[in-house]
């Protein structure tokens, strides 16, 4: 719980026969809500025609009854939830995205962030394109309609695509006869695809945790470079580009992101966390009488810590259900901070105790010190804080929300200088040199701690560019 | 009141300084609600950064005290209101359309219909666009981008897509720096423009109703041909286009479309209202006790009919100010027909009389039918439908909604035919050969009439293209 | 057009089988809409079981499919528009009031206002009474509830309250088996009656229109002091409280409230209006050449104006249809004022002519001063402004919503005094001598005219009481 | 998590000056919304003027900018959450409500169920009282005013009113001048106080929770029977009703309804829910490998088993946060049920193991059947299912929602005959005469255990009377 925030959640459907789709995508948006709380669309394709509904808000805000039974019955269904980092109306940025060019209808959901965006961008402009939305999305959509132009079927133009985007992306596109689930080489972002027991459908994810929630039996995770394509000729794996890269999966998929009864190529998110807690208590052991978590997601590190260090887990933070977007930021005075009414502390579990508090993550650190601040006032003696992934030094160019280094407490103060800021007794953070341990050593993108970027990075100026002001002469 | 629709109202405003102009837009907006119903929007240009909200809706559905708060301060704005055919939801096709290009943002607001729509698309596409409407208005906005990479002016852009686009266009064009109102070669739909007389600043709009309502001078109409262009260096006139085709102004919005109080091409559509009513009185006399008009567009006309034909002007028929457009359609029963819900007969003008009744065109005669019921159930003793138009025979390819000769009751059945489907006791139209008149003989389309299109017609075909299926093997 | 609103329209039917009469009562409120907009609802009784909706807003905006088909069927119903004159959320005060007692359960609709409620109000509640409202309503439920302790029917319990309240009010009570509906001893508001054609039922309304909206036939009007009672036993007509006062019908029913189509105690409203125009035009005649009204409701005395004297009937002014409720009040500039969005000059009708301006009535004087403006901007030689109703001098206790001498033009100035402030050339009212004539001599109430009230005056004191606030000591 | 709800949330605030104390109200209720989640609303005192503002809703959805920014400034302040069992738009039953009687305005907001509201209501109905809701809130607002009329103090009518009333009532009564808090003399409901570290004011709440919430300091809990006065002169206790009967806070509290950050009567619920799961470990022992909980109320009591028999604590089951009210029940397929979308099982955790289930409660069986489901899908190989509560037997009249036996599984199957319906390996319960070691042995009621109530008890038939159809004759 932190500042972090991840950028989409999709969700393909392919069946042999026509049903009401829009249904099933829309319980299994409910499973990636927590990838993306700022929009939501499901697009179906009944015949070839696509039929969309998308807007701001949560899945249970978009989707209503009347929304959902308009949608046409279908063969395929794509569905997205996104997290939005500009604000304000941005019903514009919402996904999928539909194309209906003549030379070929599509619908296309994308989680993931280019690292050439702006280059292609201007280059695209300058052919003539025109761009509604500030989203990476729009310039796949594009660029695989370019190559479509001179392609003769719709999974060359995405082979071609492949060569021409560079970064995250993973990316479901939808034509009127089929459907293509794609994997960046360096497969940032997670996907993986399932079988329907009951018609032989398939479905791809970007977690397996949207697999279980409606039924589906988990096949196996798409790899990185890999392109599938669901057709009336069943599945093909295309994997001209697998292996073209070393694996970089963001390691912030494990600590952070993804559901806790996920499995991302192989790895339980849980036993991720739960590793990583127990690394904590090896590097960063402390004299205590009980381990909280930070609910939800550091209460899975927590437990870790409490089973390898010996020390009581206990549940020392209860988190209020009810806070939503509609939320209005406490006022002048300081009794009502936010974080009061989002957190509690539990007095019994706290009071006269040394504490262990495991948390995610740290970004500015203003969260961590009103969380400190609340367990003193419940009487805690001690506050060890230990967190469950690396300091955060640098800005992240494949889908995270931080774009500068400028509010990271961690690039400007050591681990002493936070846990004063704080109010903690102690700080520990988990060692970039044990960070493979948490997916099982199969590599990982740790750029956000080490500042070494597996690609080239051009910061992406787009929207700077189109709300520069012009000066008066 | 027929069937007919207009596709869109227009309003720009230029001012030397900046200020709420989004608000004086909103005003002016509400003056040309009759021109289109179903969606609207302002942009709003903030020292070259343009902001928009549009939405489907009223005026004052869209606009509400927040929203318009939300707009920033400017010195330039545009706006839009927009009759959509298609139903369902449109949101993506209201106006202006905002375009973010490298070599130039710009906001649009177009009236009109392209008679080379399905070409000039078609092309764009093979060249790599990517249409996100269905509307004319984004193929001019490629268009003009495609123009602008090889131009070095805004203007320039503008005027070569004159030589491009074919139809009906009145358009405004906001850059940056300027703003651009230009009107096609033919003049098929009006624009015109004024003086804001406070601070010097310009207003260009679809009618002059909309001048006068936000208290700006009527200053002349542009010509068919001409484009303007407000900057910081004043107006300057293009007219390389004038002249280059005859005057083809819709007849229909004198007939029709047009609020009474405004004044087209010099010629005061109240006055061509009555002209049209003294034409009938002549060209169709009825022998009877009284005239009544159907409200709002018959009135006019009715009484031209009284005055020519001495025969007493009465007000037999009052329309429901509250019909909106979440009305729901009555249900089985014929006792809640729409017509009686929106429209009443006054029994004590029509009771026992003779009644001349005149409306301003026929398209389907339902509507015609059924308010000749409800005067013979108020005591009606003779209905002579009398229409200020001629009969509607073939579809509009400039922007009204009439897009095919299914529905027109005139297209398959004579005048006396027509009157027994009514129920009237005798119908006469307004003669074509006298239409010129209403204009003071400027020149109009009348190819609704005749069939004779001033341009070549390529039927639209990209709705159709869209919406197919693909039939299964 | 004016600053005058009516307090209510009523609308009750029974029928001898079960059906959809939420539908039809919803249409029936269409056409009372001009009787109040500021809320509305509809109460249907399905074998002894009331349901009821009602909310603040239009028919049409508080009535949508959903809600509308979520109504029971039933074989009664009652509907209700209500204008309000304290604003805010006033939800609890939307009828009609459904009361769920022990002793019977009933559904009231009210229109008019009590003069004697600040007492009845205060003995109830020192009986143990809590008011949820602040409508005068809610007395008349109570007050038939105590009588309905003491009574065996609900009829006598309506029977014996119409000996305890005293004032303006037509009701509809709907019990479980029947539908009562009531006119006060001095008919103050219209009330009548008819029959659905198809089922034998039968329909109350506030005026002849809703009648002819929904398709039923006009029997008659109920007559002051009469009470029907519609049951499985027929039509039953209770006349003991008839005749017991003389006859005092509001006669700005005829001069403004009602809808021309409306026939109330058999005088056409539309009759009424032209024959004040025709004695306003012998009255206080006008060296003219053209007469206009002020839409909607200064049309036909206009119409009448015109007859009487000669002078030619003109269109002058149009009234934008789209101006609602949700209306932003034009901000400071004087450009952009409310009566320039609502109304419109056609100059083409009023340039270089001396006017007759006709409206309904003047009460503030500032509405009439704008549109004298506008008429002088559109070139308007000579203005003469003519009032079909005498000058508003006292405050109305009976339903109109003018509580205080304060802003009356006509208590603190001359006719010529008020032709001066408004910026007209002349300026005559109609003679109150003459009032008896617009209803054909029946009597009507003309104390806002003239000051002498038919009942004795309480002022309203509840409001007030509930919003002092407790002075600090 | 089982099907039981609490109605009702309830918040005071006194202060000694004037200020925003909605937004502070706003605040406390989102700490109280898990007691009730169907209405919520806010009054403001002002100077003896009091404002409310109440809807069906979340806190979240009914209170937004300008909602709360409308709410007046003032010195006192009531709030309210609501849980209906009615479904359905039952607004006017939302909280609190205001009386505006002439001898005393109050604002009332109320937890509890009254088990003599039948014969209440009755009465005052024959003595002439209309209601407007179906809740026993109203009763009481009756019947404090009845009393009010012979009292020459709020306080003495309160008092009085507590001698009439029977059953479970924690109260907030706010007159223009004080604020008054009462709990019932059995102590039913919790209900505490405390002060503003700031002002000098005070606090009245449900629970704990919201003290902490918006930083106020707990001083105690409010003694079953004792009523306290909060005024201009400060604190004033009135102690008549203590002691006159026995205490019996309903044991739900710390099972199932309180918030486990929350103190009650001086006992931590979280530390009552630990010891619950202890005395289970002891009482229904367990041979297995993991102990997990169902979230969020089962997780304390699992914990408590873990500890207690030294079977390791695992995280086995997700929540899923974003299902709320809007959420759309899954349709036919057996893939998409409700269950499967809000909880998740983590196989890494219960994978080849043998689990202990944790959960607060069974009533009809479904959910824990689902869930069993869920696990053995998730590889499970045995599932022990206990249960922190003994089984619920009996309906309770005090405020839970379970007002008859019907659907309560334990009424009609023995243990294991249960753990055989929901597919578990075993069942147990807590057993009933360990539940006073929950509460340190203060006395609880544990009717719904044992059938044996503390009160007299009317089945209510408010509501049944109300939709009573009449039959035909």
């Amino acid at each position: 719980m932190s500042g972090l925030h991840e950028e989409c959640g999709i969700l393909g459907l392919y069946s042999n026969s026509s049903g009401a789709l829009a249904e099933t995508v829309y319980y299994g948006l409910y499973a990636l809500q927590h990838r993306g709380q700022e929009g939501c669309g499901i697009a179906v394709c009944d015949e070839g025609v696509i039929t969309a509904h998308k807007d701001t808000g949560l899945v249970g805000e978009v989707f209503d009854h009347r929304t959902l039974s308009e949608m046409p019955q279908g063969n395929m269904a794509v569905g997205h939830v996104r997290y939005s980092t500009t604000g304000g109306n941005e019903r514009r940025n919402c996904q999928p995205i539909v194309v209906n060019h003549q030379k070929g209808r599509m619908a296309l959901a994308h989680n993931g962030n280019l690292s050439n965006a702006a280059a292609l961008r201007s280059e695209l402009e300058l052919s003539g394109a025109i761009f509604h939305t500030t989203s990476d999305t729009e310039i796949i959509a594009y660029t695989i309609t370019k190559q479509r132009l001179r392609c003769s079927s719709i999974e060359q133009a995405v082979l071609q695509t492949m060569d021409i985007i560079e970064g995250a992306y993973s990316l479901i596109v939808m034509s009127p006869t089929k459907l293509i689930a794609v994997r960046d080489p360096f497969g940032f972002r997670p996907l993986c695809f399932g079988k329907m027991p009951e018609d032989g459908g398939y479905v791809v994810a970007s977690e397996s945790c949207a697999l279980t929630a409606i039924g589906a039996e988990f096949v196996r995770d798409i790899e990185p470079g890999e392109m599938l394509i669901f057709s009336s000729e069943g599945i093909r794996s295309e994997r001209s580009h697998c292996g073209t890269k070393p694996r970089r999966t963001c390691i912030f998929e494990y600590i952070y992101f993804a559901r806790p009864d996920s499995v991302i190529d192989g790895v339980s998110v849980h036993d991720s966390r739960l590793k990583a807690g127990r690394i904590l208590a090896e590097e960063c052991p402390a004299d205590a009488d009980i381990v909280i978590g930070v609910p939800d997601s550091g209460l899975d590190a927590a437990l870790g810590f409490s089973q390898a260090s010996g020390i009581p887990y206990g549940i020392g933070l209860i988190k209020n259900k009810y806070i939503a977007r509609t939320f209005i930021s406490p006022g002048q005075s300081s009794r009502t901070d936010k974080v009061r009414i989002k957190l509690a502390a539990v007095a019994s579990t706290v009071k006269d105790k040394r504490v262990v508090l495991v948390d995610d993550s740290i970004v500015r650190g203003t969260t961590g010190g009103r969380i400190v601040s609340l367990l003193r006032e419940a009487g805690a003696k001690e506050i060890h804080f230990r967190v469950s992934a690396p300091p955060f030094l640098h800005p992240c160019y494949y889908g995270t929300d931080i774009d500068s280094e400028d509010g990271l407490i961690a690039s400007h103060h050591t681990p002493a200088e936070t846990a004063a800021i704080m109010g903690a007794d102690s700080l520990g953070y988990l060692p970039v040199g044990r960070l493979d341990e948490l997916n099982c050593g199969m590599g990982c993108c740790r750029s956000c701690f080490t500042g070494d970027y597996p690609t080239a990075i051009q910061r992406n100026a787009v929207k700077d560019r189109y709300e520069m002001k012009i000066p008066k002469k």
